[in-house]
Formats: C-alpha cells, structure tokens, sequence
C-alpha cells in the first residue's frame, strides 16, 4: 500500500480526509512518519518546514499544493531529481480569471472614479472608452495567463501576451522572450502579471517596464511581489505614469502595517485572495496527477527544475 | 434627393458631418424645415421637441438616436404608421457587456470590501466563492441582454436570462413572460436589468422580485431608472436582503441632489454611462438602416408599435 504525508500548515485533517475519499486504497499520514517507519511515497506540500522532505524515507514525488512553487525550489530541501508536480486546478484558474477582469474591469469603467465623484453627489459623466481602445499587456501565457488574456480579447481590448516561448492566444498579440518584453508592453494601458517567480523574472515588473506603459496606465499584480520593484511602482504612481494598481501578492506577506503600499491612494491592497485553493477541487487534480504518476503517464504539471516553473 | 433631419440637442453639426460621409448622395439638414420647403423623408430624433416631428413635410422613416425608445413613444409624437428603427450599434453592446460585467465581478470579488480594509490596513481574506457557486439572472436577452449573459456564462456562473419569448442563451437556463419570472430570479445572488422600458416592465423591480432573491445579493440597474421602485429598493438594501446595488439610471437624470440614493452606503451611482452612444459607429448603424429602408429590405431593430420596444 502506497503512503501519502500530507505536510501543510493549513488544515492538513481536512485534506487527509479528501485524499482517503479520492484514493481509498492509499494510506494518508498527517504526522511526521518516524525513524523506521515504513516509506512514504508522496509528499503534499507547500512551503515546506526545514528537514520535513529529507525526512520522509522512499518519497518517489512532491506534490505541491500551490500553483507557484518558487518556495519548493528555493528552500533546497527538495533533492535534485526527486520530481514535483505542481497544483493547476480549474477553480484555480477560475478564480484568477475574475479577479484580474474585475480589477481591469472596474478601472476600465472608472468604478472609483464615480464613487469618488458620488460622495460630491456630482453628476459627472466621463469620458468612456471602448474596450478596443484600450490594449492590455499580459505577462504570462500559462494555466492563469491564457485564460485571462481569452477574456480581454472577448470583451475586445486590443490584447498582447508575452512568454517565454511566444504561446499564442487566438487574436492577440504574441511576444516571446527577453528581447521581447518592452516591445510587447510599450504603449499598454492595463499591464497584467501572471509569471511563476524564478531567477528570470523577479524584479521584472521595474522603472522600465512601468515606464514604457502608456501615460496613466493601470497595473495588475496576480502572481508574486518579488516580480515587482516597489520602489519603482510608488514612483511611477506618484508621476501619473500610471493612474494606480491592484496588488494582491507582496514580498512580505500579510503585508507588514508599516508597508507604505497599505496606505497608498491609488493601490488597491488584496490579501493573496485572487485565486485561493478551493480543496475539493484541488484534491481531485492532486490525487489524478498520483493517479497518472502509478500508471506511469506523463505529468502535464510536472515542474521543470532547469527552468524554475 | 432624399433628405435627413438631424434634430438632436446634442451635437447636430457633428452628426450631419458624420451622416454626409456615410451618404454623400443625401442632403443633411440640422436646421427645423419651414413650412413649403421640399419633403424629407428621415429624421434623426432621440427625445423629440414638441411638434417637431409633425412640422417636417413628407416624413417616411424615424431614425432614433437612442437604443431605448419609450421617449419617442411616450412622447405621442410619433404618428401611427410611421415606422421607428432603434439605434443597435455593437459599441452599445460592447459598452454594456463590460460596464455590467464590472459591476458584477467587483462585487463578486469584494473590491470595495478589501478597499474599506485596507484603510484600516486589516489583512483580512474573505471567503471568497467561485463563480460556479453565485447564480446570475439577466431581465431581457436582446442586443444588450444577450452578450451580457454570455459574458456571466463564460466567467462560469449559474446563469438564469429571462425574456418575452423565452430566448435561448448557450448554457443558461431561459424563461419567459410574466408567470416565469419569479422562477428566473428566485434564489439570485445577482440580478441584472436590461428590459426596455414598457409598460409591462415598468416598476419591474420591486419588492416581491427582490425579496425572491439570495440574502445578500446584489442588483445591477443599466436599463431604466423607471423599471425599479426606488422605495422597494432601498428597503430591500437596509433590511440587508440585498447587500449593494449599481445604479446607472434614474427616473429623473441628472438625479436631483436631494435624491436618496445618492447618499446611501450601499448604492453605486453611475450618471448614465453604461452604454454611451460612439457617434462614429452609430452613424455607421443608423446610415445602414437608411440604405436597407431605400432597398426595401427588412430592418431588424423596427419598433413593434404594439409592444413598444
Ligand atoms: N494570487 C494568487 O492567488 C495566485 C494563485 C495561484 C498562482 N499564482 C501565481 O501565478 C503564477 C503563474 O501560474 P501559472 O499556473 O499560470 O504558471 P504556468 O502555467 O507555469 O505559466 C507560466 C507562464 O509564464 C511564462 N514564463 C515563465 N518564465 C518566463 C520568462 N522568463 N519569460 C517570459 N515568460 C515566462 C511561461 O512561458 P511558456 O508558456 O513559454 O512556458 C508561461 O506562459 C504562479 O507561479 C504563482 O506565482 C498566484
Ligand atoms: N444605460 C445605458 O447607457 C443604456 C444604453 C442603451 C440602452 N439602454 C437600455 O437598455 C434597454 C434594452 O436594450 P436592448 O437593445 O437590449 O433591447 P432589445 O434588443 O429590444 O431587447 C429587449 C429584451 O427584453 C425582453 N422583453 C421586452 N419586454 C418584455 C416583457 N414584457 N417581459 C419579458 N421580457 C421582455 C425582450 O424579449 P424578446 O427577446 O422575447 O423580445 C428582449 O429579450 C433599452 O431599452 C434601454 O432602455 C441603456
């Protein structure tokens, strides 16, 4: 009988019990397995407490209970060739979708604009512009990116995307690479991020890359703080090079009081809620890619160590 | 050579300039014809001043700047017989789609509730659902009903559209007509209206429609101030059964300083711009119906006289 660990700081009894529903035939652990215990072939983790992964004997593959696994990587305490799958799940997906269009969205439409023009009960149309005069900049064409960037071009922005190997998205724009990253968010009126964090890409969202949006653009931040220089960000609010920013990822998270993005008046601060695991789902795709992995199919989120994502 | 009247209090210079290019054969005309002058067979009107209509010599065809026509019917300015095509541009629709969408998902995803706690910098996640688990119902499935619905479906919501004849809109449920519309909003955690005003749905919103919906739910006005009983509404808000509304339209525009729902907490007051007329692709649209009017062929967005919309 194969062993499942479930080491999550979070409410590991209450996935355990989705795992036994999923793979009755698996035995599914929450404690740390001891000295001589039998092997334990799976570990479900996220940021995983030092010493936990040497520590389980036999582990044949990390399941990662997060879409982003720069923590996994980063922390050193997955050995070099012991695989990781990580977590993409439709309601995962689902949820980043609406959060970026409702944040894109409500700026498009000048939502706090009106507000801010009803507390003056003062009847104030604006100038209203069609999607299709708006372009949009998504970084990021993977399991989040894509959907995203499908509704933008459904609702008619003027859509580009840009990844590392030029993914296309049907009617939009597609960018590939390095070389192509200012080309593909120059004159950008919604700036969207949705990369993984690795060596590449933090600090990527910087004074340049701010500064060659169009004049009063608008960003979005969905995936990591580290990809931004906040330093960069405040400037560019604060010269009217962008007319504000939605943030819901932060180096320090919860955002320290003392953060001067908290009290910032054109950021908008959410806690990391733009697409919160929802565990049913979550299971199900965890307990498939176990699945997969004993028949010995390929792994579609297995986790590229060379490249970080 | 056919003539057309621009009778409109906005901007009649910039139409007819817009109107010359689209049909370089036809005269344009911005100022009233005085009596004995030759007939004109077009007249462009949104809410028609008193008599103008019956003072233009030879009239075949009323133009209505408006997608909404309850001025011009209720106006008894418009002769019987003389036929009425309504403006349907897709810059209308593409305007509502995402104006009502950002309404919707702002809501959904609790923009103005992060927004209260991050004045207190309280980092607080909400529990916050998956479209999947919020039912939408859409009052009207037509130029603008329709791709709004589609857009609530594509997000993945439990989406209800209700019309006259019970129009089908791909993976939502449809009802139709006055004993099927408690059943198309019970249980609703939003509600949107796009009825044109008639009088069956005059005072359609009221406080049996929204006592049928979700606890809590919210309600999404881009049609007409009159369809609602603003009363019924505000009850509904203070008694907490719904827990926001945003509001476009209004029985009196401007909405009159001492109005109520300027004021209340729960309200988004936004001053008429949901869809705005772009005048470069209306032209386009009301040139159109001309052209087809001169060949004979049928126009879609006739006015049923006998329905009145
Ligand atoms: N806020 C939240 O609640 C939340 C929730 C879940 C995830 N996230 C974040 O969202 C991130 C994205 O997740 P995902 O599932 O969409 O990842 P994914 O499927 O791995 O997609 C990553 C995308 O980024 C592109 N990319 C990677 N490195 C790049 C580089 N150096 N230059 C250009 N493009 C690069 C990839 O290009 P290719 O297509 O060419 O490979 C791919 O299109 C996660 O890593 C996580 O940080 C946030
Ligand atoms: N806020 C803004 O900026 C703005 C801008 C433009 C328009 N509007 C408003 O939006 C309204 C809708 O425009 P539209 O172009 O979508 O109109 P439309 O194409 O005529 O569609 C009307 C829809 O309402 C349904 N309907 C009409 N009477 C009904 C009744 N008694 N019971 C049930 N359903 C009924 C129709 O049913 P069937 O499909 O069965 O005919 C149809 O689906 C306009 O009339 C105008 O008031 C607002």
């Amino acid at each position: 009988m194969k062993r499942i660990f479930i080491s999550s700081r979070g409410n590991p009894e209450h996935l355990a019990g989705l795992f036994r529903a999923e793979l009755p035939t698996h035995e599914v652990l929450t404690a740390q397995p001891q000295p001589g215990d039998a092997a334990v072939q799976y570990i479900v983790v996220g940021r995983p407490s030092p010493g936990v992964i040497a520590s389980v004997p036999g582990l044949e593959l990390v399941v990662s209970l997060n879409a982003g696994i720069e923590h996994l990587l980063n922390s050193g305490e997955v050995p070099d060739g012991l695989p990781i799958v990580r977590l993409v799940d439709d309601g995962l997906a689902l949820g980043m979708a609406d959060w970026v269009l409702a944040q894109a969205l409500a700026w498009h439409r000048n939502i706090l604009v009106y507000k801010d023009l009803q507390a003056e009960k003062h009847w104030a149309p604006q100038a209203e512009k069609l999607a299709r005069e708006r372009k949009v900049t998504v970084l990021g064409a993977g399991a989040l990116g894509m959907p995203v960037a499908e509704h933008f071009v459904r609702f008619g922005f003027d859509t580009r995307v840009w990844s590392r190997s030029g993914r296309a998205v049907e009617h939009a724009r597609a960018f590939a690479g390095k070389e192509q990253l200012l080309a593909a968010v120059e004159g950008s009126d919604i700036l969207v991020n949705l990369l993984p964090l690795t060596a590449e890409t933090a600090n990527i969202v910087d004074k340049t890359v701010l500064g060659a949006l169009a004049h009063g653009g608008f960003f979005i931040n969905g995936a990591r703080g580290a990809h931004v220089v906040d330093a960069d960000l405040i400037a560019a609010l604060d010269a009217g090079q962008l007319s504000g920013a939605a943030l819901d990822v932060f180096r320090t998270e919860p955002l320290p009081a003392d953060d001067p993005l908290w009290s910032h008046p054109k950021i908008l601060v959410s806690p990391h809620v733009a697409a919160p695991t929802h565990a049913h789902t979550a299971v199900k795709e965890m307990a498939e890619n176990i699945r997969r992995f004993e028949r010995g199919e390929s792994l579609p989120h297995l986790v590229d160590r060379t490249l970080g994502y």
